[in-house]
């Protein structure tokens, strides 16, 4: 165990709270410079902006994350998804920063989205909505931001897609993002990387219930996007997690029942979790954010974006897990070599965990310990109040 | 490039034969002591047997094969699955030896499966077929061995599901095979195994053209049996294989085309392997094969196999590959650690390979120079005369 490592305690009751940022007469316009009006975010915010407003934090969820990143809702008994990292005491230190976590364009907790009613139509988009790309995702954090007037962050922190996030917003403004913490993301996916998010898809668009997107208000493909849920938690957990978890046990006796019924535990949790994921998430949500993931390709233009990194006031933190393979350790290497080859400051560490891609979940004192003292060390230098 | 290697030719044209083995007054009794009768089992010979039925050699095919393993049959294009290391000349060289391959039971290639008419009602099995073993397998293929008056074996090929038929023959009838080659196999899943299994039969079962399995004379669950196979294709293939078949390009231009079509290459590989694996292949079959592998364990009960590992005749060759992550080197490992803890004779050999688990069905010089000589070797010490 590292040392240091103190669990914190929780940020309490949280709201989630909705703005429209855009509107049909002034609309978002998006990379493809198609137009998008009305835009509502969902954010959640934790712990008090400063006075000079230089201690904010933003994160950045993954996949199939949301705004409520920690904290508990009213008669909730579950917290955020990041509870782990984000309150008072813990690495993102909440009586030190003011952190803000918003759902992403195109998400179905509260964002505009797929599921969200065209207003041309009075119906919702579908796969009318418009396709979009990273660095939407971040123009319209930076509108959140803009409408809070915040003019800078002194850390932005994400994982997986998160981290694809604060890796695309700090290319595109150099000087805006002090502590730029990137957990085990990628600057552009790998031929397999796409492949497993292919077979989702194919899962989701195949189904007869998805009805080409039109499947509101009913859930639509249902089939579909437990297979795609089901298929993923296997490239999110390690072999080695796995067996600790599951072994080959049985799930309800010693004797295997020999049968297509679920038998093995690993079965078990895998239906589970196929199951329990169509009463949150929206399947037309899960294709436009697995396809922003694909086309993602941070550096593709180099001597495009070498001006931005000469002029990089980032510093970088990236982190990945030994035993994570959906994005494994050469995905930050790859971003490592490039941010180094143009000066730009960045520590890296691989942690050991056994955990898979979900170690950036997990509490592991080592992952904990860095991205504080990352943080910390920033927020002693911009001058933010210790708690 | 390894010396030695010598391509080889072709056996020529071949014909699939089937006989019935057994009837339904005379049926097939399983592991689980159901009773299942008329079996009928398809199988294809290519190479001579010698007078004194000596230079036998089964090949058993892995998951999605069939009894074509080599040669042409009349008026096609394509040899059979395993043509690149069966023929004259070839590593399973059919001028010295008498080359067996059968399918499977529960195969859907001409040996009695689930798409069989059960006799009791005279329409298909579908799910009412049952459940079998991976020693069910071994008993059918020994069962046409009898019937073939072919005594013992010189040698059993097998990669994959194969290897594993080969290594519960072995363990069974420890004094049946001279050359035991377990090729890319395991003896026991990995809960990972297990879990990408499982995803693909939810997919199939839960498509609604499954109707419970009883979709016969139809195709059945379409969607659902390309999904597995896609799914399936991803875990075939190494990371590296997919960098330098497909890398992130496109399909059809230079440039992205924004969609959820197939628009990268890896896209539209996988759509073919899941279409033109619905023209061959029976979504039940599918089930009980995998499920096959799921509970397979060769060495559970090591006390009741010890005996017969001590009276072992078979020789064994193990090879894995360094990319294959499917089953990757631990499984053979594993194989190789209990054999030799009961002294059993084993070669063990890891073989360099960017080609991922189907790196068993590829001419790659090490790896055939390596079966080439483990048989030519069993054959020179049993007197079979060389070609």
């Amino acid at each position: 165990m590292a040392t240091g490592h103190q669990p914190g305690g929780s940020v309490g009751t949280v709201v989630t709270q909705r703005v429209v940022l855009f509107t049909e007469d002034d609309p978002f316009v998006l990379e493809s410079g198609a137009h998008l009006g009305p835009v509502e975010v969902a954010y959640e915010t934790y712990g008090a902006l400063n006075d000079d407003r230089s201690n904010a934090v933003i994160i950045c969820h993954a996949l199939t994350g949301d705004a409520h990143a920690a904290g508990l809702h009213d008669g909730a008994r579950r917290p955020g998804w990041w509870d782990s990292i984000i309150g008072p005491g813990k690495p993102v230190d909440t009586e030190r920063y003011h952190v803000i976590c918003t759902n992403l364009l195109g998400g179905c907790q509260g964002t505009t989205g797929p599921a969200s009613v065209d207003p041309a139509t009075g119906e919702p988009y579908g796969l009318r909505f418009p396709l979009f790309t990273m660095r939407d995702l971040v123009e319209v954090q930076r509108a959140l931001l803009a409408h809070l007037e915040i003019p800078r962050l002194l850390a932005a922190v994400g994982g997986s897609l998160g981290g694809m996030q604060i890796l695309q917003w700090a290319l595109d403004h150099p000087q805006e993002i002090d502590a730029a913490t990137i957990v085990c993301a990628s600057s552009r996916l790998t031929p397999q990387n796409i492949a497993f998010s292919a077979v989702a898809r194919e899962a989701i668009m195949r189904d007869p219930g998805f009805a080409g997107g039109d499947y509101y208000p009913g859930r639509g493909p249902e089939v579909g996007l437990s297979i795609a849920r089901m298929m993923a938690h296997i490239t999110y957990l390690s072999e080695e997690s796995m067996r600790t978890k599951f072994g080959r046990r049985f799930q309800d006796s010693d004797e295997p029942r020999f049968g297509f019924d679920v038998d093995f535990e690993v079965e078990s949790y895998l239906n589970h979790q196929g199951a329990v994921f169509l009463d949150r998430f929206d399947a037309n949500s899960y294709l436009y954010l697995t396809r922003v993931m694909d086309y993602f390709d941070a550096f593709a233009d180099i001597e495009e974006i070498a001006p931005r990194l000469a002029d990089m006031v980032s510093r970088f933190l990236v982190l990945s897990f030994d035993s994570d393979w959906r994005f494994d350790t050469t995905h930050s290497r790859e971003i490592v070599r490039v941010l180094n080859a143009h000066r730009v400051e960045v520590s890296f560490r691989e942690i050991a965990s056994p955990h898979g891609h979900d170690s950036f979940l997990l509490p592991l004192p080592e992952y904990h310990d860095t991205v504080r003292g990352f943080l910390a060390r920033a927020a002693d230098e911009a001058g933010v109040a210790e708690a």
